[in-house]
């Protein structure tokens, strides 16, 4: 089973990563930009196919390693495949 | 007008940081994870909402800046808004 999982800096966390892509985005004259925020993506490929146990076990993950979950916020996306 | 952009490796590219996080949760003993490939997750947020324009903007910003072409694929997704 394919997964998705955004990692994103929760509201009102400064995003300095974010800030250094809007100023150079402005530098290279792309002044319409009015906010850049950088998180991250990871795309897993899990052996089990059962969804309930599948969506505990990764939310567990992101707890324990993925995310930062004082500073960061995780979205987790199971990808149907035919 | 809000943007996400995902960067992401190559298929066939090596993703030393995916394997890294991979190590990591069989570690942890998430022994079902196959395979981890990580990437960039970037929300942008433009001034303009002329659809057309932003698009081009969009695709020159990832070519020049955003992500590494050689290497690196890249997904502009525009988000409407209501």
């Amino acid at each position: 089973m394919k997964v998705r999982i955004h990692v994103t800096l929760k509201p009102g966390v400064l995003d300095p990563q974010g800030k250094a892509i809007e100023h150079s985005l402005h530098d290279l004259g792309f002044s319409g930009v009015e906010s850049v925020r950088q998180g991250k993506y990871i795309e897993l490929e899990l052996a089990d196919d059962n969804q309930t146990k599948a969506r505990a076990d990764l939310e567990e993950m992101c707890r324990k390693l993925l995310a930062n979950v004082v500073i960061e916020d995780y979205a987790i996306e199971l990808v149907e495949e035919e």
